[in-house]
This record gives C-alpha cells, structure tokens and sequence, in this order.
C-alpha cells in the first residue's frame, strides 16, 4: 500500500499508514479549486519561465512544461481531465498529469516553490481577473443609472425621510444617490486590487528557498506591481480574500437598499415603477401575481456575501503563522463572494435600462402629504422669523392641514394668515412642487439643472 | 413564445414576454433543491392520501399519483430523470414529469396546496431526518469520548488556564469537559427538533385554501406532531433553519476548542498525543510534516456555519409578511451546515477512539510548572491562615522557586518554611501529584474516582 | 510599591514590578461587572452557607460574613460604595470592603472556590432572572397582540406575497403570525433558562477543591436545578451566553419584521394605521413629519444584538480549555442584548395595544389587486378543470383586467365567460372579500371564525 | 403640556400629545452622542461663518454665535453643561443652549442645515480625527516590531506551518510578517479617510435647502476635500462608518494572531519569550500563575469589533431612502470599535518593545523536529534528483528518525548514504540551522541580511 500510496500523493514518505478514505474526501479540494486551473498554469508557466532564466530549467525543460501546460489547459477546458480526489488538489492534479505525460521534468516544475506559495499566487492571479471583471460589471449598471437619472431629471417624486413624505425631490436625483453608492464601492474595488495585485511566488513553504530565484521576474511576468515582503505572511496572508469581501458586502448592502425601493416601488400601494415582465416570474397558485423576483433576489443575497465575510474573518481569527489548513476554508466563501456579486451586478446592469417610471403618480404622491411645508417655512424665514419659530408655525399649519384633510396649497391665503399674519400671496409660488424642486439650486441639491450637471460629472468620473 | 411559456411555468398566464434568460437561471433553485426531492415526494403522497380522505381526489387519482411518483423517485436515484432549469425547482420538475406520465390527474396534486407551503413542509421533513442523522453521530462521538475518558481516567496531565500551567487533572476529566460541551449540543438539537416537527401543509400560498382538507391527517401522515397555527407564518417562517443553524454554529465552536487543543497536543512542544497517519497528511514540500489535517479543517470550517448562520439571519430581517422571494436564499446556507456538521461529526467520531496519549510526557509536564501550589495554600489554609494570607505565602515561595529553578516539591522542608514557619513534613504528601488530583474528591472533581463515575452518568444519559 | 501592591491585588506574591497604569484599567472590568453585585452577594451568601455546614466555616464566621455582605449590598444599592478599577472586579471591590469591615474573616469567604467558578456562577443567576423579567415582558406583548387580533378578526386587508396584493386576509389573523414568532420565542427562551439553571460553582478554578464542599447543598441553595458535571467545562463554558443571544437575535429578528410592516403601514402610501403621537417624534426641519422612531429604532436595533451574538461566537471559537481572559469580554455583549431585548420589548408591548386600524383603506386597497384570482382559479377546479388550468384562464382574465383597469369583480359575467365557457353567475359569491376570507376555513386559515379560535388557543398558551 | 412641548422639541408643532417617557429614553441618544459636542461646535462654527459670508446672518450675528458656542464648549470640558434627555441629542442640547444664552439669533444657526446633515457632518470630523489618532498609534506599534526585529534578525527559531516544525526561520522574520499585516492595515486605514473626508454639509434634511449656501465654502472651512455630490445619499450614507469597521475588523484579527502566539510562546511548553510582569495578571487562587492578560484580551476583543462590523452592516440592509431612525445605531458600535481598536493597540505599541526573547530554548525548538529536512531534499536536487524523489528519500529518512529519535544531523553518513547514495559528508553543512536560514536569501527570504534590510526598507515606509 506505501508503494501505492506514494505515487498517488505528493508527501507520502514519512508515513506508514494511507490516509483514511473518508479524510481523502474531507481534506480535499479538487472539487472546488479547480476553477483555478487557468491562473495555476499561468502561475506555473510564470515559475518554470524564472528557473530557466536563472538556469535551474534548461530551456529544453522549459519547452517541455510549457507545451505539457498547455495541452493540459485544453483538456481541461474540453471537459477531458481525469481529476482525481486521491491527488488532493488542482495543484497535484495538474502536476501529476503533467509528469505524466513528459515524465522527470515535470516533477522539477516544483523546484523552489510550494503549494503554500503557489496557491496563494494562483488565489491573487485569480481575483485580480475577477475584480476586473466585477468593476466593469458596475460601470454598466452605473452607466444605466445615469441615463435614466437624466431621462427623469425633471421627474418629481415625494423625498422620503422615515419613509414618511418629506420634501419632493426628482426621480433622476434619487437615481443619482445610488450611483453614488455604487461610485464608493468601485473606488474601494481599485483600492482593493492594489494589495491583491502583488507576488507571493517564491515564499514557497514559509521560509523562502535555497534556490537562486528571481522574484522580481516572476512578479513582472505575472504583471504583479512587485514581490511581497516577507515569505512567512505571504503563505499566512488572506487578507485580499477578506477585504473583497468586505467590499463586496457593502456594495451588496447597496444593492439591498436599491432592491428595497424597487420592490417598494412595483407595489400597488406606491406604484411608483414597472419593471418588465421578463425580470419578474408569477405565482404557481396565484393567477394575478407578477413578483419583482430580482430585486428579492438581490436583497436576500445580501445576507450571503455577509455570512461569507464572517467566515473568513472568523477562519483566520487566532490562527497562528504560517500556513495551516484551516485556510483551505477560504475559497469557497471567496469564489461564492464572486459569483454572487457578478451575478447580482448583471442582474441589475440588465433591469435598471428597462424601469419604466410613472410620472404622474409620483408627482400625485408627492403633491400629497405636505411635502412643501419646509418651503413654507423658509419663506417664513425670509420674512424674519427666527428658523425654529417657522418650524412651529407650520406645524400647526400642518395639524390643522391633518384635521381638514387639506395640503398647505389648498388652504386660502386667510387661512394661511391665520398661523402667521405676514404670510402673503406670493406664498403660493413657494408651495409648488416645481417650485420646491427648483429652490435648491446647489451642488448636491434636487434642482434639475444640478442634477443633470451631477449626472455630467458622474458620467465622466466612470471607472476612473 | 407565449405558447412555450405557457406549457413551460406554472404562472404565465398574464405574462406578455417570457423571463430573461439570464434571470431564468438566476431565480432557478433546482441546482440546489433537487437534494429535496425525496420529502418533496413523502409530501405530495401524504396530501394526495388526505386529499383523497377528504374526496377532492377519487382513489384511482390517488393510486395513479403514488405509481407516477414512485416511478419518479426511482428514475431520480438511478441519476434518470430530466432536471430542468426552465422548471425553476425540484417541485415544478416532479409535477411537470408527473403530469406527462399520468396525465391531467397530475395537475391536481396540486389543489389545495401552493409552493409556499410545499417547500416549507420540504424542508421540515427533509432537516428532521438530518437533525435524526446528526444527532447519531453526535452520540457516536461521545461514546468515544467517554470510553477515552475511562481510559485515561486517572492520567494525570497539567490542566491550563491563560495556557499557562494550573493544577494537575486527569486527561480522562478533561475529555468529559468535551463531552459536557458536546451533551449540551445534544439537547439543544432536540429542542430544536420540536419546533422543527409541526405541519404547514395546507397553508397554501399565504390564506389557507378554499378546499376542505384536513390538516391534522397531512400532520399525521407525515409524522409531525401537528399542523402550524397560522397559514401568513406557516409560509414566511423560517426560524427552523436559524435555531438549526444557531445550534450547529455552537457544536462547531465546541469542535474548533476541541481542535484547538488536539492541535496543540500534537505540536513537538506539547508532544501529548499521537493521532494515527490516517488521520493527517503531509508537505508537498518538507518531507518531516505531518499535519493535523482533520483538526484544522475542522477548526476552520467553523468560520462557515457562524457565517451561514448570519446570511439566514440577515436575509430573514426585516422581510415583511408573507412569503418573499428573498427566502430562496435558506437553502444553501442551511444545506451546507447539516453537510459541513455532519462531516466533521463522522471525522471527530472516527477519530477521538483512536488518539493514543502519551502518559509520561503529560505527566512531566504536570509536574514542572508549580502546579500544586494551590494544594499548598490549602495545606495552609488548613494550618489556620486565611486563603488570601495563605495565597501570598505560596506566591513568594513560587518566586523563589522561579528563581531558584526548583518546583515547590523539589525544596527542602528548611527552604518552605522560610516562607511559613508551620509548615511541616507532611506537606510533601499534598505536593504530588496524585494527591494533588485524589483530593478533589466531589462531583465534578478531577479524582479519579469521580471521573470514572461521571463517565458512567454520561453514558446512562447518552442519546436521552 | 511590592507592598502597596500585595495589598491591592489577590496574586501579587510572585510578581517583581506592579501591573502598568494602562494595563490595570485596560484589563479591568469592575466598570461592567459591577452590574453583578446583587448575584455575587447572593452567590456568596450561599457559599458560606454551605461552608458552614460543612464545618469550614463557623456559624459566627457565617454571622459575620452575612452581615457584612448585606451592608455592602446596601451601601451598593445607596450609590455608596468606593468602586475601585484597582481591584480589578466586582468580585475583589466586594471582597476587600468585606474583610475591610469584618476583618480575617472576610478573607475565609473565598475557601474552597476561584473567581472562575465565582463568575460563572454569578453570571447564571443575574441571567436566569433577566430571562424571567424578559419572558414576562414578551407575555405582556403577546398578549396585546391577541387582544388587538381579536379586535381585528373580521378586518379584512390585502394578504402579501413578493409584498404584492395576493389574497384577502384579517387583520387579525395578521397579528397572529406575529404572535406565532413570538411564542417561539418564548419556548426557546424556556428551553435556554433550563440550561442556564445549573450550578457551577465548587468548580473552583478549574479541577474542584480540596475542602469537603457539598455542591448539592450550594445548587439547592441557590435555586439551581443541580450541579454542573465538570469542573474544567464549568469554568470555561458559555454556552448560555450565546444560546441565550441566539435566541434574542431571532426575537430580535422577527421584532425587525414586525417594524417593518409598522412602517410600511404608517406610510402615506400604505396608510393601514395610525400610531399615536406618543411613540413618533417630529423633524427639526421638516415641521408636517410624524415619524414611527420606535418601529424603525427597533428595527435598527436587531443588528446590533446579532453583532453581539457573532462577538461572543467569535470570542469561544479556539479557546483551549480552561479558563482564559478572553472570557472577561462575555459581559458587554450579553448585556446589551440583555439590555436591548428588555427595552424592545417593553416598546412593542407599549405601542401594540394603542395602534389603531383603518378597515376601509384597508379593505379598499384589497379590493384592489385582483385579491380574489384565486377563488376564481378554485371556482373553476370545482367546475372540473383542473388547478393549473384554472391558473392559466385565470392569469388570462387577470391579463385582461390590467389592460382594462378592471378587478375580476368588475368584470361582466359575459367578459369572465370569454376566458371560460363554464363560468356561471354565481362565480360573483366568491370573487367578494368576505367570501374569499370565510372560505378559508380550517385551522391556519384566515376565516374570521379560526382567527377566533386561534386567538383563544393562543392566550390559554401564553407563558406556559 | 403642549405648550412645554413645544418649548422642549425642536419639532412640537403638529402633536397633539407628548412623548411617551419611556419612548422619550428609548429614543434618545445624548447619552451616547454627547462625545460629538466638539466636532458639532465645528461644524457649527463653519457652518455659521459660511452663512455670513453669503449673508444669511450678519457679522454681529456669528460674533453672537461663535462667543455663544466657544462658552458652551468650555462648559461641556468643564463638566458643567446640563445634559437634557428631553432634548434628544447633543445637537438640540447645544443648540437650546445657545439659544438660551444669546436669543433669537441661536435659533437662525440652524438656518439650511438639519439634523440629518448636521450629525453625517459631526460624525465625518470625529472619525476623520480618531483615524488621524490610530493610525499613529499604528505606526507607533509597527515601529516597536521593526525594532525588535533588526534586534532579532539573526535569533533563530523553528518556523511553524500546522503548528509542526517545518524549517528554521528568524524571530526577526517573524516579527516582519507581523509588521507587514499592519501596513496593509495602514493603508487600507488612509484608503478609508479619503472617503470619510467629503463634506455633506448642506444636504439639509434630504434634497439640499433653498438658502444661497456655498457648499465649497463649508466644506473648506472644515478641511474637507470637497463637498458631497449627492443629498439623498449624503444623509443616509453610512459607508464610512462600515468601511472603517472592516478596516478595524482585520487590524483586530491581525492582533488576535500576534496574540495568539504570543500566549503559545510565553506557555510553559514553548517557553520563547518572557512578557513583563507588568503587562500580566495573577490568579486570585494559584500563587504561582502569571497569565498573559494582555494578548488574551485582545484576541478576545476581536470578536468585538467583528460583531460591530455585522451591526453595522445588518443595520443598513434593505434601508430605504434617505434618513431613517435606524441610523441612530450607527453610533455606538462606531464609537466602540474606535475605543476598542485605540485601546487594543495602545496596549500592543507599549509591550511590545519589552518583550524579551529567550533564543537559546528557540534554537533548541528547532534543532528537534527535522527541521532542515527541506534543506536536504534541496541538497539532493541539487545531485541530480527531481524534487519529487528527493523528497520521498528524505520522508523515509525522517521515518527512520522518528523510530530511531534521531535527528537528521544526528545520523552518520552512512545512515543517510543508506537512504540515497549520492548523499557525502558536506550534507552536513547543508543540516546546520545556520546554513539553512543563509541559505533562503532573496527578497522575502528569512536570511538574517534580508530580514535586516527588509526591516530597513519598512522602517522608511512607515507612515506613508
């Protein structure tokens, strides 16, 4: 069995019992890490690259590898690789089916690095693509938001505080402060992939290695900025793994919010929206029914990316230097970290060009609800009073609107006078939505000259 | 397309264009459901049966229904049946397959009944089996551990706090301190099980249903103990996957201790175990490792189920009533708990039978490290000081002992009593070892004598 | 300083220089704990209760001590006791005033048991009597639910799924599934107390004690249940503090829920129900805003008692047995949540009985929505189609509606027959609201009838 | 009543009956927001002088103002400020205080700002300001490892990876990858302050405010970089406080790692380093205990500021625009982790620099354990044999050490001839630990030069 046992397994030396079977399953990773095949022959060309130029690889043995790689990343990509549970990983998989087919060299691909630092270089080549990925997956769904904001720059809808009426503010301003949400979330991408994007290779086991390596080269060659610093962080270090995740959290708490209002929005109460029918499903009992699923969808993955940041914050909680194999545990909350925030910002890229608002039940419901009252009391401010004194004149203004069933622009100018004497006729220019809307006139505001200049800069701020 | 769509979703009636591809998979949850399949069909053959009690199907209905699903569930476990994303989940599948084998009787599996409520009752059926499941290996891993602790009943090892040296126990108390941890897992679960164990068949989409079922019969046919209260909580509850998970996350704490400990025994400076080859793999690259594999992963793997837990307990805040697409997102955090407990169960089930201690290595280690110094301040305190005066005393002559590189055994009578002038020549007998542990002598003490006793308790108690 | 220190702290024999400035605050907990001190002299009490009877203690010492501790309890209780961070705890500040006031003797209280088993204990009484004040409190807010769902069990309003109109139910039966969370809640809160209620101390530090204690005694004295099984579990265990925060956090999490929905129906869009003045506030700037702050701050709040559950998941995860200061950071959390659950509580169970319904928006808002669809699709399935064909007439007809702008209800009987031949006059019976409501007429159904039932069989559950 | 209402509130206008009192407690915040009273004097100050240069108020008036506010600063520092829960929050207490103090002109401070920009505001300047205060303390810490470890660069020690032996590395090395996980820290602390640094002054309420307000005027006057883009998002946006959270979550991890080591290694069975006794704590029942408190905090504090961290994020999901109440629990998880995080490091940066090692029992640790086993598969290599075989030779030549407890340069020649026959005498320079750790000599190499010049270059990084 030991004969046995030591062609299967890279470690096999030392030990005179094979591992248990069930422990072969429990402990390996092929399953789930062979996603990185890509960047691990990447990695691995990258490596065999350095030793021949540092003459540890003969060029001839270069070749070998390199054409052994390559034949080995079709066959996989044609679904054609015998990947074996025995062999643990994606690492000994392709090893093994490397040597395999060019016999001793393969084994020397191995020299001067280890798993520990060559599957945290494959992790790193992996997410810096994915990160890529994911930021331009944002751009278009910001892209679609700016377009709609100045579709609907001048579309007036109630502002919510509470979700109570607030003051009016435009549909296009409202799509803008998500932009701004998301805007944050690619600066913190970027920011991210600067400290993903450097080289591990070479750490190998924890200690460095005896051999004449070039690190420079194998971080230029991989397009990492530079090597890491220390060999023994670089096999312990996971932090990427958790500061994407953290980003990608808080883009999915972003994404929830969005996916709230939606789902406000498309139901008959506020009817604000319609989203189209090829982003909603029905109700296997229900005939009527038409269900915002994404934005559902999307709200409840939140929770997901969440639960998968915890894990790898409580993963490496306490663990102490170097590598241990706890940290396996890091690539399936990292890779579902991905998918769902691709799958979630495609979802969203695609939906949000296609929302169609309803402009006159926005402006009904903003017309309602007293939304203007702040305008009355700042007119009332101009006027003299002290800021907190127009506040209360309104109040009462308000309470007698709530007992009348009457908004401030129904009431006569009489009755307006009767909570403060100096109200005039021109307060009824005041008390317009447009007129509302117009008033903020700053950077930031709701008017819709600024919204549509804010619009302008988000537009060209995109992606950089 | 219309057309296709039709035959296709259970609700397309008022749709005028078809679900996006994209979102098609993306709101699909067969990938992931079809694991339910076997409870999806002990459900519809239980309503099925009611329905027919209650005579809205005929009995040749009934009989035709239970043929088609049986054949179904034999072509799903020969790997034959014709999943299908377009079909959306493991429920639309089977009944989609049903009608095409059986005809128009197949259609009326459903009446009376929604998918809300059908998956609820799914899940309860299909986690009261692995609540079954699991709490078998639980008890499975603490009869090994009780034996274990017989075993070892009177090694004598250091017991640590702040890791730092304490008071001698015995290895075998120490591993019933797992077992306690481990019993409190036990009852948890069960209690657990009782809210899981209740019926929400028959609460339909949301309403309860306009057919005359009888709720109590689907109870009892299914083994619950009865049908739910309210039909708007029937189909919005998830709380059973939160308690589940609530208790996994502190079973897994409870082996990540345990893992902890294992790690550290094994490591060359504690040197107090040996866990079988088996159990452990090694380096890729130093060809001396060999790692506690099973421990670590063990260890890190409870990042996963704390983190799934708070995905289901953020997806479930602040849904409103009833039933929300957001509550798709329970299945995979709460599958991967019931596997990720479940393995590391069976692999700390396999393994704890086969540690072998090394008694002489623990016991040296007991004995440095001044670890009978509270029996001398009891020695003391029994002379007539005070415990906080006695305590004081012990603490110089553990400073002189520091100093000195003596163990407070290794003094002579002359040298303690330069701390205490009462000290005498029987205090040599409270400073062993194995006087040190006998003299703990009552329910949950380290005597020997009360461990052997409490691991018979545990085992009377096992599995009740 | 040796000397000054030596008096201050209850270990400084062996130390050679006193602890830092920083150190002694960073590391004390006195600031918290003193929290404890009513369960610690409780706890103490009984400890020399049973010390005495076991003849280590005199009945004068015992005299002495029960003085002396019930005069610090009342200097405590007064706002007139000299806390000091010097002394680390509640623990030692309470100890020191004792053998300040009754000398050598207050010194011998500590005989035969550890701060560890001290705390442990002292932590398990202060927390078997807040889950009693909150399980009443959660009564109390059952109980006004019930009242409320007796008020409102003919209410009709529009049932929700995807938080779109699906099918009539009352509001009564609404407030129902809130109750049904909550008396899980309540069950789980039970089944934790019974956890909780046993006995740690006699523990000592970590391995029992040499002197003749009677654990029993001490457990019967306090009102526990029985003795913990092991001594190094009993000092190292906090499982209930993280049980007892799990099922807070779910609590928490369906108090969320119910916010939500609060919320939602105060707004103008909704405009479901009226919350008295008393539990809104206003804006500073907005003067016609009435807030719901006691439902949105409620809601805020689920989160941070989940945080504190991951802390405390988190502060166990790896811990080696058996005592280690980490475990001084269980206090905060469990407090709080403590704290938070309490306060919660008692705002819920304040405002739900004052929130006053308003049936005919309501109604009218589940009159509109198609409500009914799936009495029409049942209607037709006793006219013999089968129900998913039903489904697609139906879908049809809603199809039609929404074109239209018209409810099912509004349609001819000559439009409904366009979509199904077989649709007779009396399909108008069971397109109203009652109908619809009073068909669903089986336990968990939303038949004014059942809501009554269930009403009745709620209260005579509560707090049992 | 509704007279002293309106008197109290700043909103009283339209109620129609007082706050419960209660809910008034439940609801308020100064006890917790009250640490904000200087930035909030800041932000008025700007704000003030801001509406004077656009001549809202005229310069008596900010004279008014400025002398008003610079009083009540001085109060509040002096302890002498009368903190009113009536009053809700800090805002409205400095506010009605000054208004009390100098009149009608108190009350036009607030004159286009709100509550809701006015606390985004405050909290922006105190974060911003505590960044400024971790990060020299950060830096504080990085600098007392860089120094230890040019003092450690040649002290050698076993470098561990699964807490087994696996090849020597340098206590100077170690401390580097320490240092390297906080300059990531570093970093991602100055990403995050770029984006706490924006100004959302002048956002008003919700939609901006219709005074003629100059943003960048506000904004420069409080050192912000620019103003906000966006009102909406610049009330409801609480990313930085999330993002400064992950931020602290990792350093905290990256502590409890250092931590964790640090408690290995001060245990008896590690026995490398020797904490002062004054960073350490004694036990109130074992004289000779001297438990690490400090580490063993401060990895329990981790799990802390996680938890915060979920609070946190939990508390955004699914929130609607703009401002809710939920917000108000933004603060003192905020607040916490900064105490937590300053404390936690405070008390590293101080013990750090006294921590002794103990080189000779290091060096001893990793002259067992096969350490240089690598270093002998490497020798082999470079003879000719692949890595893979040569590693294989030297498993069975571990076995053989194993079964004979004989290192490998313990062996005779002929003994490791016996395993692969090319092997001759000089292997044994290759065994030395000295010639092993020389050996790894690239950048990130644990060589003793690389460390030092490694140390060199993080010393020139700090702060950057």
């Amino acid at each position: 069995m030991s004969e046995q046992q030591s062609t299967d397994k890279p470690w096999g030396g030392r030990f005179t019992e094979p591992t248990d079977t069930f422990v072969e399953g429990f402990t390996a990773s092929v399953d789930f890490d062979k996603r990185l095949y890509f960047h691990d022959i990447q990695g691995s060309l990258a490596h065999a690259r350095m030793l021949t130029q540092v003459e540890v690889l003969t060029e001839d043995e270069y070749q070998a590898i390199e054409q052994g790689l390559t034949e080995i990343r079709s066959r996989i990509e044609a679904g054609n690789f015998p990947w074996s549970v025995k062999l643990e990983d994606v690492h000994m998989n392709i090893e093994a089916q490397l040597t395999q087919a060019i016999g001793i060299t393969g084994k020397k691909l191995h020299t001067g690095r280890s798993r520990n630092d060559q599957v945290a270089t494959d992790i790193r080549l992996y997410l810096r693509d994915e990160i890529d990925v994911i930021s331009a997956e944002l751009v278009r769904l910001q892209t679609g938001l700016i377009e709609q904001a100045l579709t609907y720059a001048d579309t007036i809808m109630p502002g919510f505080t509470h979700l109570q009426t607030a003051q009016p503010v435009t549909l296009g301003h409202h799509l803008l402060a998500w932009n701004e949400m998301l805007q944050r979330d690619y600066e913190r991408l970027q920011d991210c992939r600067k400290r993903v994007n450097v080289c591990p290779l070479g750490a190998a086991a924890l200690a460095g290695t005896t051999y004449p390596i070039d690190r420079h080269l194998s971080a230029q060659l991989l397009g990492f900025e530079r090597p890491t610093e220390n060999s023994l962080d670089s096999v312990s270090d996971r932090d990427f793994a958790i500061e994407f995740s953290s980003v990608a959290s808080l883009m999915m708490i972003h994404l929830s919010r969005m996916s709230e209002e939606l789902i406000l929005w498309t139901s008959a109460q506020f009817n604000f929206i319609d989203l189209p029918d090829r982003f909603c499903t029905g109700s296997s009992i229900m005939p009527q029914k038409k269900n915002p699923d994404v934005p559902e969808l999307v709200r409840g993955k939140s929770g997901r990316v969440v639960g998968h940041l915890i894990s790898l914050l409580m993963l490496m909680k306490s663990q102490p230097l170097a590598y241990n194999k706890d940290n396996q545990e890091d690539k399936e909350p990292l890779f579902d970290v991905i998918d769902t925030a691709k799958g979630c910002l495609k979802a969203f890229a695609d939906m949000i060009p296609a929302i169609q608002a309803k402009p006159e039940v926005m402006r009904e419901a903003a017309r309602r609800g007293f939304s203007t009252a702040t305008d009355l009391a700042d007119y009332l401010v101009r006027q003299g009073l002290p800021f907190r004194d127009a506040h209360e004149v309104v109040g009462k203004a308000v309470a007698h609107g709530v007992a009348t069933q009457k908004d401030l622009a129904e009431m006569s100018l009489q009755e307006l006078q009767g909570f403060c004497a100096s109200i005039e006729a021109d307060v009824f220019d005041v008390l317009t939505l447009e007129g509302s809307v117009q008033a903020r006139d700053h950077i930031g505001g709701t008017a819709p000259s600024q919204v549509r200049a804010a619009a302008h800069r988000a537009r060209a701020r995109l992606g950089a």
